[in-house]
């Protein structure tokens, strides 16, 4: 019996649907006929609300919640259109998804590839994943404000933290350190907000006490940026929550050879809801439908969404092109299209 | 007839002693004869609160009032202390004398010198200043937590930010960019945290309206993190609030050749309060008392408070003679004291 694979795919805005072609093309390759791959398409993004004045609504979502996984390409338009003003379409679509189907792990590996520069001089051997947590923190819009537009402004935004959110993504990061080189670095700022960094420290001492084999440690937000810069191999697993974790993403993706190559996965790893897979990057729309954007952060973050599957062989084969691709790249400009194109080929033959 | 200037001087802990010893030396040289400098010595940090239980008390923070200026060397003990846990030092000392003598402008100037190596393998023409919130954010101590220690523990942090706070600090950045380049950018999170971003860009909006001969853009601090490691050169002032500064500003340090060299000055512009000039740096008790410390720093701080102190010129003598030593360092190892000698003996030969 064939297993079926039945994605929801939001190309989005911008590059999105470039790198979402060739994130399809690669993942067909690499399942080949062993898996049935059924697509649906949603439009959703700036362009659809711009032109429907719909973000995302129930029966959408609703919809969206019967497939087994999620792969999106990028979303946000023009960020200087008053109608997009405020992060409409981030919260009302990205972050609703997140919160709807409750991501709390929003996984992203940094991996320094053979023929990949970095900005340092002396990058080392970078091969780390974030687990940053996905449905807590200042992220919750449990902000506020009073006297909007007078001097006598007051606007308020809450970091929620609680034990039952914060436990369950410590351990997933421990459980990620089993499989790899067992060390994991919780990141916050404890020394400032006292009350969530208690409860994060508390959290990983007591995780830390069930798994004796692991390596703990702790680094101040600030300080990790200057780990990040000069000694980025330090890190095997770093854990933090969703605030802290966007700013060291976007900085392990820059310090890793750019956030071309930079894929995540929004995991709810009990599988009551459907995970999404995403490349960091975002709808870059001054060079959309160019063939200029890379679509390997798109082309990785589909193995990744193999790879939660359970289809670990063909998410490996992606990985290993990728690898392959990125040895042989040098400086020679190649479309989107010759890129993907150049990795589906390389999956194909090592079926 | 002489002026005087009335120094309160806090060594702290682990190497601020060695560092403040010599950035006094080096403050002395800069002013020569035509200052009156007067020290007054506070013992305060983690060590001292170890000894006698005190951190900071009323009677102390009024005669720490009376002083024209304060330079700070650092302070904070071993982080692994239990006495010392959740930051105590840190809140009880280095935050309370920020809050209590509004010091709502944390300046910290970033510049790549010519001598000193970037992580960066293409760092460019790094010169910007970042102009950090110092009296608001999630750094104003408004947060709780309930059932504590349970599954059910709930702990909110709480960022606060006003109109009358976030306007003079926009306005002073927008004051330093007429001195110097010409840009600002506000770093923030308005896609996210949309009530404080919102308050945030419309302050920057109408202060810009008011200054068109200023280029100003918009950063998320995500999108930050690449460019200061991607195109640090592009920016010349920041702007951003509490914890966002404090982030960004150690990221700065490190790829602007170091903490090493980073020095800071939390200013209440207004002269209500005394300023204090403090490095980045922590105070590394691991190395503390075997001069290994570089003093550069702390010797660039007290520069900051000269000039913020009127005392221009003695502020250009001291960042002259530290860019001279800069460019004739090498890789050879010298200890505190010396570095502090040679960086003296210029500015006094320059005098
Ligand atoms: C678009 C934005 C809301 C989002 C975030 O902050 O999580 C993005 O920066 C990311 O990291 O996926
Ligand atoms: C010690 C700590 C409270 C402080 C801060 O977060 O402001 C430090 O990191 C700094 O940047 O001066």
């Amino acid at each position: 019996m064939t297993r079926t694979l039945d994605l929801a795919v939001i190309p989005g805005d911008g590059i999105g649907p470039e790198v979402i072609a060739e994130a399809l093309t690669v993942l067909r390759a690499a399942v080949g006929d062993s898996v049935e791959v059924h697509e649906t398409r949603y439009p959703l993004g700036a362009g659809h609300y711009l032109a429907t004045g719909e973000i995302l609504d129930d029966a959408t979502l609703d919809a969206l919640r019967q497939h087994d996984a999620i792969l999106l390409g990028a979303v946000g338009g023009d960020p200087r259109d008053p109608k997009l003003a405020g992060g409409i379409i981030e919260r009302g679509l990205l972050l609703k998804l997140r919160f709807a189907f409750d991501h709390h792990v929003n996984l992203r590996p940094t991996r320094l590839y053979p023929g990949v520069t970095s900005p340092l001089s002396s990058p080392g051997d970078i091969d780390f994943v974030v687990v940053r947590e996905g449905t807590e923190g200042p992220y919750v819009g449990n902000g506020g404000a009073i006297r909007v537009g007078t001097p006598h402004e007051v606007a308020n935004e809450t970091s929620v933290n609680t034990a039952y959110g914060v436990e369950r993504v410590v351990r997933f990061a421990f459980a990620e350190a089993e499989k790899r080189r067992r060390r994991v670095t919780l990141v916050h700022k404890t020394n400032v907000l006292v009350h969530a960094g208690s409860l994060w420290q508390r959290t990983v001492d007591r995780v830390a006490a069930e798994n004796p084999d692991v390596t703990v440690d702790y680094l101040h937000v600030d300080a990790t940026m200057i780990f990040l810069v000069t000694d980025p191999a330090r890190f095997d697993v770093i854990v933090t929550d969703n605030l802290f974790g966007d700013i060291v993403t976007d900085l392990a993706g820059a310090v890793g050879g750019g956030i071309g190559i930079a894929a995540s996965g929004n995991l709810d790893p009990s599988g009551a809801h459907p995970s999404m897979f995403e490349p960091v990057h975002g709808s870059a729309p001054d060079i959309a439908g160019q063939q200029k954007a890379d679509p390997t952060a798109a082309i990785l973050s589909a193995a990744l969404l193999l790879r939660q599957s359970g289809l670990d062989e063909a998410a490996a084969r992606i990985e290993r092109a990728v690898e392959h691709d990125l040895a042989g790249r040098g400086n020679a400009a190649r479309t989107t299209g010759e890129i993907g194109a150049s990795i589906a080929e390389f999956v194909a033959s090592s079926t």
